[in-house]
């Protein structure tokens, strides 16, 4: 299959095209290199040393004789560039990562929050705007959302994937089935996006019949999948900052460092879990059952476990010994809340989850603990407020 | 009251503006004449001879002895412009028109679709963002948005104001009540953007705490408010090409140059109207009744009367005689739905509505007829097409 993979240099991106490209596909990566912009700005690095992308896709080359092709193109600013790209390739599949994903870092100021808006309501509305233009409807576009999209629920409903089966009262007193897409609650700028991004996927499809599936991801963690581990040059990057490291992943680098584990609040918020070798496979599973044309956006919630913050900081303290320590949330968000989370899509495809008791280890040992020399302690702490103080 | 209007050049904007000066309210409009340089790409002009700002203002200050301040910000280009008018001026109220506002605009070609997108969405995440940053979060914002939202509603349940009741199964089998935004099924890109916008300002409502009133408005028909009609240079404009026209206002012009009225489709369609009066006594109303801090988003449907469009074009064929053509519908839409729609909130603020029966007739005759001689004939149809024939 000819894909593209847009954002294919960052965290999620780089081990998914190595994992298609793996499989025999044809894959080209789009990438403005923002990534690796933003750690610039923020004057961090991940932990791993990540190689530039000549050297990344050199070593692929050498280890798996395949060929990745690189375009450096700002898929929000250079809208013909990502046109001409797919007239010419023509790809059945598009996965769609380009979109700035930390939401710390889209509550940083104003410049953070109007660039997340602009850059990633673009990216999305200039890739369903160039398969109209270029009459490739029955391109097959993935994109990662969140399952942040659906806010701190706490009703005792399990999330649905996607669309929710409501009742509405008629004026005449019947009642009325409807299935809607589950009202949105976003937590952050970034996570406002996605929703947002959602009403494009429904308009465009309705519209135009493109062949959508949404991806509401999980946190992830881990680094490596059975790719990036095959050279030095092919490591992902594992982030631990307070913008761009996601919790389970900035407890580990703590752990490492014997660095108490920040949990923000009481640690009751629960939240959903998915390791980054499970997130490859299930774009796979996704690229390999596109919907119909004609089908309603498919969405299903790329996720396998719900952990407590502070149960997570538990288990990680349990096998290090680390220290936790409360620290104030920066977030506006409930202190506690119940989450139950429905996955049927992607166990019925065949993923076999890798559960965190099972990852966590290796993944202490083999990165954050291999790697704590590279460790900038400062950059730790999250700075972002979600309101002043 | 100190108010910025944000496009207070355009059809609604001029008006809202005038009638909130003579008020005795202190005015600043911000527009960057976006909508008379839409003119000039789409090669037509309003029916109506519309001065140029400089010279509506003078014109104002001659009739009513008061000053409004212009200033030209594009502001979704130039936030800084904005965040520096809003730290200075310190509006108490800001009227927010700052988009592109015509759906067959919207959906022209993928400049156009693209274009609506960034500048809507920027346009209205810098207003909130620059409130925010300004440290003014007690400014009112009045948003213009769209019956649009709801979409073609055909399910028997009156459209409430923004917000529907609706009940969900929990596990237990027990029913929870629950309020939601009402589930969005725009029909254009231009639609599209006021649905994202609904999502913008839900978030910084909660977390920002910002004061909202949305106006989900019907189809504006009329030109002249009071104030417009004070002096020949306070004209308002009205729109009667295929793009910008309202379906109203495009068959008044059609009748008075004898041109067939030309019905999309059945005609069966239902939609919402509002003459250009009550606009801006609404907007009036939103302004003196805002809601308080901590209030969640005020919604208010911004509509009088509802009608089919073939009954419409009977209306007007029973006043002047013209003939009525049934041409292809250029939307994706069904083809018939009923609409009955909730305007509890303005009708309880003390708003009278002008009904189409009592203002068509001197509407036909004060501005279509009597400017006919400025009609270009071959603007009238729509050209711009939903999908691809």
């Amino acid at each position: 299959m000819k894909i593209v993979v847009l954002g294919g240099d960052g965290f999620c991106g780089w081990p998914t095209s190595l994992h298609l490209s793996n499989l025999g596909h044809d894959v080209v990566i789009v990438d403005n290199l923002s990534r690796r912009n933003i750690d610039n700005e923020l004057e961090v690095s991940p932990l791993t040393p990540i190689s530039p992308m000549s050297v990344r896709l050199e070593a692929w080359k050498r280890v798996s004789g395949r060929d990745i092709r690189f375009v450096n193109i700002d898929i929000a600013e250079n809208y013909h560039r990502l046109l001409t790209l797919i007239k010419e390739f023509k790809p059945e599949c598009v996965v769609h990562f380009a979109e700035q994903r930390a939401a710390p870092y889209s509550m940083k100021s104003s410049w953070h929050k109007r660039y997340t808006v602009s850059n990633n309501l673009n990216a999305t509305n200039n890739l369903l705007a160039a398969i109209v233009e270029a009459e490739r409807i029955e391109t097959h576009v993935i994109h990662l959302g969140t399952m942040g999209v659906y806010g701190y629920n706490d009703s005792g409903v399990q999330i649905p994937e996607g669309y929710l089966e409501v009742y509405v009262r008629t004026d005449d007193g019947d009642e009325l089935k409807q299935e809607i897409l589950y009202p949105a609650n976003p937590g952050s700028i970034y996570h406002m996006t996605k929703t947002q991004d959602q009403l494009m996927f429904g308009f465009y499809n309705r519209n135009d019949k493109l062949r959508i599936t949404d991806l509401h991801q999980g946190i992830v963690w881990g680094t490596q999948t059975a790719e990036t581990a095959m050279d030095g040059d092919l490591i992902n990057r594992f982030d631990y900052d307070g913008d761009y490291g996601t919790v389970l992943n900035r407890f580990l680098m703590q752990a490492a460092i014997d660095y108490p584990l920040t949990v923000h609040g009481t640690g009751g918020q629960s939240r959903a879990f998915i390791h980054i070798q499970d997130t490859v496979r299930c774009i796979q599973l996704a690229a390999e059952n596109p919907p119909q044309t004609g089908e309603r956006v498919r969405i299903i919630n790329q996720m396998t476990e719900v952990y407590r913050v502070r149960d997570l900081a538990k288990v990680v303290s349990d096998l290090t010994g680390a220290e936790v320590h409360h620290v104030d949330n920066p977030r506006n968000e409930a202190p506690e809340n119940e989450l139950r989370v429905a996955n049927d899509s992607l166990l019925r495809l065949g993923l076999e989850p890798i559960t965190l008791k099972n990852g966590l280890l290796s993944e202490i040992s083999d990165i954050a603990k291999r790697y704590s020399d590279r460790c900038n302690r400062s950059k730790i702490p999250c700075v972002s407020y979600w309101s002043k103080r």
